[in-house]
């Protein structure tokens, strides 16, 4: 269970004060606001703040367009249109405040998207919380024998078993060392910038993370994907149900041009243009690597 | 002026239909949504959009600094903390949007603050209108002789209004051409992405810049600086003007810690030192350069 | 001729005299340094400085796998497997310095890719020469009636005589009075950070541009490309030029992923899957509108 | 010792091999290049690349002022110039190229630094290597009893020995049951991206991190400060020895200007007026709060 009964009491707080206000509102991101939704065993995305909604993508590419556009009939064709020919601005310009608990080795993927706002809790300054992300028996993967970056199938029996026990017996000693470090109980009690190096990867931190609408499609395109870690995917993943409530059209878009589309490169378009032909094209005679062709056989098949 | 009938219209409607909502509310800023502050001659900023207030700044420190901020008792303490100790993080979780009109030379100075988001009205798509900034008699003044980058007197008597005569006549003349060139009556006429570059440095243009605060007050730092160029500067004060009403706390911080506030150098302070000792300190004895002692002192004065 | 005999003995001086470096070198790139390349009536490019070539983006992207990448057993194929999977930040451990002389116009296209350093020739501080870009007659070009962003059919005869008059004129006329106001000849002299506003965007600028070679290629994605201004383009091209000898396994990379490759939407792959399978696709079952329609036509004929 | 033998052959190879290049060559850079700094137990700071020198910013510079400049009559008074008042795009115009090793609770801090271009060694990918960085008896503070954010005296005795103790067993045990989990002797063997969650925060990484020189002296500034936490403090001096080698004079005016420099808010200028006329102020008539206060006194006394 993520939230305390505290933190649960101030979110139906914030909650129950609607005020009113002259801006632009997105109904799908008011039902959103405050909650909490839950992420791994102890994570969750909340939404703080949002700025904009599709109405506001379309004004942005209206003033960049101006009177030009008056073939554009609708704001689901232009989303559409400026998603496909890669104009971001107008993207750019809806913005979102997360506030997300996660464990320290996913927040060190996230953090290499740079362009976003960042304030996340200071373990030189405060005490972190006995916290610790141990996964799901059916989430224990042994490493891929295909793939060094990736995992293979579940472990199972006495090898997940010892796995788990190893993950959940060190976090608790290293944790239990870090309090007995800070004590300044009859000690003077180490400086919490330093007992924090004694707490493993998978010990929760928390931000605030702020992004606009462009730069979070490029981050749920690469961390909603299935090559990404199964555990920074599960919160792309409840980051994109926020999205489509918020910004349907836009994100409509997303999943057809990015989500659910494959960029082919000037090879693989030669290959389809002569299998449509009805060439029988082999890899041999692609140009294409064997990688290359397994993963352009995959796009026509479906399964990528 | 700046607003065509239609376009006050607009706004009128626009500022006539509050909703309700559960985010954050800044009421100095639901004052300035949509109105147009005039700017030179036929410019404007108009606030589109906003997130966040002082609360979120601090709101998004606590996160940051977690317990350990129990000691700083109320927001304005916290915020000049952030301030003074260049924290610029927390500043980051406030956004606002702008719909600014101005001429194209001050665009191409604002243009070089690349930590926002733009959306420019193109003249590859669409026709501009024939306004051009022409300078008020006060401010068309002579090449400084002390700086190379300033303006020294307003320009007197005739030579003023010969200034004045050829920037009216060439804008006009330019823009005659630019409609002649562009028109199809009676002839195929140019792409308008050819026809703009007819168009001179003074023409009016328009864009929404998004921006986060800290970027914000690094850009008004800069801009309404006495060293900025006027025409700039006067997008800066209005601009201050609105982050006033927006985030109080913040904008007082940022008066006393930036606009108000000096940097010394090493060598600055020591002279400080030697003097509030008592001693005599000339430029020759100082170890700064002509042009850094004139600085120094002028700050020391109250001048600058 | 875009050098002067100065510009052109400063350039002979720089190439006479190699240093010794334990830095990686690019043997063709020390084949382009400080040459200016001619693009357009007046303008150039020229490089400056580089750091890195094609090692060191596997140098790079070898830290990052470490042990991991013993399987892609040559530079060119794991350079193109980061391409291939948009894997960037190697590619960003290369950089670039470019001197560019250059229209206003394009100038101001050029710089809303934000993530580069520019230094730009100041007209505050210093007086801009009589240059100005005039186009040849075969890219004197009427707006398309296809596309409201760019242009159709090249204009003929006196259209096309009157608009080559008028850009001239103008320009002149408009450098005549530039200088006429900034003269301290018997008057005090305009401010130049003032006089500037009178001339039009065909007038010719400088900067120097360094950005690294992810960017760039984003750059060149978008500037090379059939959809982007001439004017522009022809900067792109003579880049590419100097990128294929710098990185060539890199540059080739890029050909084939990204300027010859395409982004199918989830859409678009699902029709060529039933075409693949002998179906007869039309637009009406296909689910794309008839812009995306006619795009995805135009990628499989090939003509795209 | 942080070099391995082989390490220390390969950086002898490449510093066996100089090339001649066109490029501006900074020799006290060339001096450093390859070579390990080495830093805390087992970390280091190498110079990878570097591009650009004293000169280049100058030159740069010179571009954007043109012939105004002719008054600047050194390289030396115009950098000194150009940092005081903020100028800071021609910094921006070097580049520098590290390879860093350094625990992951430094890199935490680092890498909130955005503007920089970072490659990782990916623990998804690789094994790490058993490196841990346990302080040395000088370096095991006590938590501040005036900051919440940093260390206070030296641990003493048995209190120290205990927290070292704990380190090192930890650090041990966590690599211990590392290896055993992904160990594929006699069972499947948990995938590296999921066994690293168990290694605490003072394992060491690495990283090539490529940044521009403007940027590079904001992290300087921020790190090399006596508020930074020592063990990233530690590199940054490192930094700060490679930089006044290699831009000896951009080094000296960062020195002056930013690293011995303060900057004082309106209200403590109005004090530092109202002292050397001669009036006696006290915090309370400041307009100052106590901390402010305290800060303010600490600058004028040289103590800060």
């Amino acid at each position: 269970m993520p939230l305390s009964p505290e933190q649960q009491a101030e979110i139906d707080e914030l909650r129950s004060q609607p005020r009113e206000t002259l801006r632009s509102v997105a109904p799908g991101m008011e039902a959103h606001l405050y909650k909490a939704l839950p992420v791994l065993d102890h994570g969750f995305v909340r939404v703080i703040d949002y700025m904009g909604d599709d109405a506001a993508i379309c004004q942005a590419a209206r003033v960049s367009y101006g009177k030009g556009t008056k073939s554009v009939q609708n704001d689901e064709g232009l989303i559409r249109y400026l998603m496909r020919h890669w104009h971001s601005t107008p993207f750019e310009m809806c913005e979102i405040k997360l506030h997300v608990k996660l464990p320290v080795f996913v927040a060190r993927q996230w953090i290499r998207h740079r362009t976003a706002n960042v304030n996340e809790y200071s373990a030189r300054y405060s005490i972190l919380d006995r916290e610790f992300y141990i996964p799901t028996p059916d989430h224990v993967n042994a490493q891929s024998v295909v793939n060094n970056q990736g995992r293979g199938g579940v472990l199972q029996g006495a090898e997940a078993a010892r796995v788990l026990e190893i993950l959940k017996a060190d976090s608790n000693r290293a944790y239990d060392h870090y309090e007995e470090m800070i004590s300044q109980d009859g000690q003077d009690g180490l400086a919490r910038e330093l007992a924090r190096m004694n707490l493993p990867a998978n010990v929760y931190t928390q931000w605030y993370w702020k992004v606009d609408l462009h730069n979070l499609f490029h981050f749920l395109r690469l961390r909603a994907d299935a090559h990404a870690q199964y555990e920074i995917r599960v919160y792309a993943d409840a980051i994109c149900k926020v999205v489509a409530d918020w910004v349907p059209a836009a994100y409509g878009a997303f999943e057809d041009y990015r989500l659910g589309g494959a960029t082919l490169s000037g090879k693989a378009l030669d290959c389809v243009r002569r299998m449509l032909k009805g060439e029988a094209v082999t890899q041999e005679d692609s140009g294409m690597s064997k990688g290359e062709w397994r993963e352009f056989e995959a796009v026509l098949g479906g399964s990528e």
